[in-house]
């Protein structure tokens, strides 16, 4: 193998995101198993991933003390922590043949800054390829909830974040988002997250092995 | 007054900026004097300004423990701290009826992002409309001196930065771009820094008296 894989864990918060790279992991090991050949896989989270990513993750996710982060600064500072990670860690990794799984990477800003914050569709594709001109995921598995279900799941983790607080009508446009993003592009497929964790896992077993073709 | 001015101090490290921010209040404060009314004074600087802008400036001025910050991060960092600045410290000012003194501003991005680290005119062009639409200084006081005196002035200073150990040949393309700049935007005033300091700050009055007309 010559170059690897970008795979992409992508939706709401409490979509069960953590499972579903555990499950991707499982997958990617089954692949290697059968080839008999070791893969290496590299996972990644963004906002962050590096040390200075992880950094400018912080001031993304923090309250800031009365300080309005504004939309673009929000969006800026989310790209910059991309194009770090990007260059630095994930580009690296796939040209050693890894496998790299990311939760979440540049269809959050899509939905969330584009649809959820309203940067139109000619703003935010003029930034996206500045800053990362044709790099994209190979594959990107979006999981499908109602807002109302995630968050619920998320409120009871703990404390919610800048983002997580966000109204719910927020949300309704992020999902509407990422199910209008997922129609339009073959690379990403859609599990709906709100059935029972074992059916989930199964139909992300069953997206994987397709996918992997083994 | 109902709308404020916007005036900022450009040039290389050591050109003097900060003397020269002093003797734009003077002048200010002259005119205040003259009208026998208060002017409001705001002084800021690039990258910070802001608690939140100042975070990402340590994040830009910071040694990286051999994590390389890419170009590409560099530069959205500093417009994510600029417009954090522009939308919550400087337009509130400038509708205040402020004069807003800006150490650096947007120019610096051209110059030591884009002439220094040889991003193209389209991409600077591109992400600076993208961020800031069509805000920019009433007036530019660019301070010229040769990098080698200003960079021995900085050392004296103490430590260099990031930015500061750069090699003579990326300060000798930043100087050429801010020249070029000047040379072709009649809202910046070129200062000969490398002139005695009484000199420059004569210099400086003048061009200020004639540009607030008092």
């Amino acid at each position: 193998m010559t170059q690897g894989k970008f795979i992409v864990v992508e939706g709401l918060e409490g979509a069960g995101k953590s499972n579903a790279q555990a499950q991707i992991v499982k997958a990617i090991e089954a692949l290697s198993l059968i080839k008999g050949q070791q893969i290496e896989i590299v996972q990644t989270r963004e906002p962050g991933g590096t040390p200075l990513a992880e950094k400018l993750r912080a001031i993304f996710k923090a309250e800031l003390n009365g300080e309005v982060l504004t939309h673009k600064a929000e969006l800026l500072v989310l790209y910059a922590a991309r194009i770090q990670l990007v260059e630095n860690i994930i580009k690296p990794a796939l040209a050693r043949g890894a496998f790299v799984i990311g939760d979440r990477h540049d269809l959050s800003s899509q939905a969330y800054q584009g649809a959820g914050r309203g940067f139109d569709t000619t703003f935010m594709n003029t930034l996206k390829t500045l800053v990362l001109e044709d790099f994209k995921p190979d594959l990107t598995l979006y999981l499908d909830i109602p807002p109302e279900i995630g968050l619920a799941r998320a409120r009871n983790r703990g404390q919610l974040d800048r983002i997580e607080q966000e109204a719910m009508s927020f949300f309704e446009r992020v999902r509407a988002a990422y199910l209008g993003f997922a129609k339009n592009d073959k690379s990403i497929k859609t599990i709906d997250a709100s059935l029972p964790i074992e059916t989930v896992n199964d139909e992300i077993q069953s997206v994987m092995r397709t996918w992997l073709a083994y």
